[in-house]
C-alpha cells in the first residue's frame, strides 16, 4: 500500500450492526492499521456465504491491495454458478498467538488476533485488475516471488475467478496477556501463564524435479510472517 | 475416543450434496480416521451460521468426543437469542502444512488439511453432558491440564452455552507434496519446492501473579499438536 492509497482510507472504521463486538467488547478494535496488520500477517481466510439458506465456510488464500481484499473465486463457485451480481460474504482471518493457562478450567483461553469482514464480493472482470490481484496473491504469500517466476498468461488470468471485497465494514478482535483468574483461585498451586504459539517454517524441501542445484532464495530462507507484515505495513 | 465408541461410528462417511468435493475432487476424503485426526490436531474452528440471510463466520475453540463436535455457544449467541431449536451450521477446521512454490505464479499453492462439517447444532442441556464437554474443551487444547486445575463449579457450567454437532456429514480435503508445474515450465531456472509450516510453541511465559516458583508441567514443556493427535487417535 502506498501512502497515497492510505490517505484515501478511513483510519478507523465505523462499527455497524454486523461488526459491533458484543461479546467482551473491550477486545474490539476498528482501527484500520490493526485490521490491515492482521490481514497482512494471515495466510488464509475463511469465507462464509449462503446457498439456499445453508451456510458454507471455505478456507482460501487471499491478498490485500489498499482498501480491498481479493479472494480466489473458486471456493464460491457453487454460488457464482447461480449469481451474476455481487454475493454477500463474511471473511474471517484468525491468528493464534498462544494458549492461556489459568488456574481454573473455566478461565482457560487463547491469545489471538482476528478480523471479521462483511460485504458484497464482486467479480473482478478487468484483465489488468485481475493480473494485479494475482500478483497480490503471490506477493501476500511470499514477497519477492513474483519477480522470479513465470507470470500468468492470458488463459490463466481469464481462467481464474477473482472476487474483490471492500475493506469498509470490518472489525478486529484481539486478546493478549496472561490468564485472568478469579481472585480466590490465585493461590491454587498450579503453573499458570501463556504458552506462545507461532506459525514457523521448517527446512525447505526441494522439488524432486529440480533439474540442477538451485540456491534457495533469501526470501525463503529468511521467511517469517512477522517480517512479511512489518515490510508491508510499516 | 475408545474402541467401543469407534465400533458404532461409520468408518467412511457418505458424500452428500453439501460435502461432495467439487473442486479438485481427488483431494477429497470421507474417511472418519482422516477427519478425526484433522479435528484432533486443530485448535480452533470457524463456525458459519446465517442470521436474516447474512453469513457470519466466527473463530472459536472446540472439542471432539466420539461422534460429536462440541463448540462454545457464545459465537452463535446472536442466533441463539432468537432461536430455541437447532441451528444450521458449517464448521471448518484448517491446518496449514506448507507453502508450495512452483515455477509459475499460477501453480503456487499450499499444502493443507481441512475438514468441513455440516449439520444442526443443538444446545447441550444436561448438566453432566455439559461438564463432559467442558472437560473435552480443556483436554483438546492441553491434554493433562484438566486434572490439575479447578473444575468448573455449578454456576460456571450453567453459564456456559455448549452446542453439540454430530459428525455425520463431513469431508476432509488434503493437499500434500511438491508443486505440479506445466511441463514446459520445468526448465525455468528458479528454486521450486515446499516451505513447510508448523504451529510451534516458544518459551512459556509465567503469569506474573504466580506466587511461588512453580515447575512447568511436562505436558507444557513437551507440547506439540502432533503429539496431542497421536495420543488421541492412535
Amino acid at each position: 500500500m502506498t501512502l497515497s492509497d492510505r490517505s484515501t482510507a478511513q483510519d478507523t472504521l465505523e462499527a455497524t450492526q454486523r461488526t459491533q463486538i458484543r461479546r467482551i467488547p473491550q477486545r474490539g478494535d476498528y482501527d484500520r492499521e490493526t485490521i490491515d496488520r492482521i490481514l497482512d500477517e494471515g495466510l488464509i481466510c475463511h469465507v462464509g456465504f449462503v446457498v439456499d439458506g445453508q451456510p458454507f465456510v471455505i478456507p482460501t488464500s487471499y491478498g490485500r491491495m489498499g482498501d480491498c481484499l481479493y479472494i480466489h473465486g473458486s471456493p464460491a463457485s457453487r454460488m457464482l454458478r447461480s449469481l451474476s451480481g455481487g454475493i454477500e460474504v463474511c471473511v474471517t482471518v484468525t491468528l493464534l498467538d498462544g494458549l492461556v493457562l489459568a488456574r481454573s478450567a473455566f478461565h482457560h483461553s487463547m491469545n489471538y488476533r482476528s478480523v471479521v469482514l462483511f460485504g458484497t464480493a464482486t467479480l473482478v472482470q478487468d484483465f489488468e485488475d485481475k493480473q494485479a490481484a494475482l500478483k497480490a496473491f503471490t506477493e501476500h504469500i511470499i514477497p519477492g516471488r513474483w519477480a522470479e517466476v513465470r507470470s500468468p498468461n492470458r488463459a490463466e488470468v481469464q481462467g481464474t475467478t477473482v472476487l474483490s471485497l471492500p475493506l469498509h465494514e470490518a472489525s478486529a478482535k484481539v486478546r493478549t496477556g496472561p490468564p485472568i483468574d478469579d481472585e480466590a483461585d490465585y493461590n491454587i498451586p498450579v503453573w499458570a501463564g501463556v504458552l506462545p504459539l507461532e506459525l514457523q517454517t521448517t527446512a525447505p524441501i526441494a522439488d524432486p524435479q529440480l533439474t540442477s542445484e538451485m540456491p534457495i532464495p533469501e526470501y525463503i530462507r529468511g521467511y517469517s510472517r512477522r517480517s512479511v507484515v512489518s515490510n508491508k505495513t510499516p
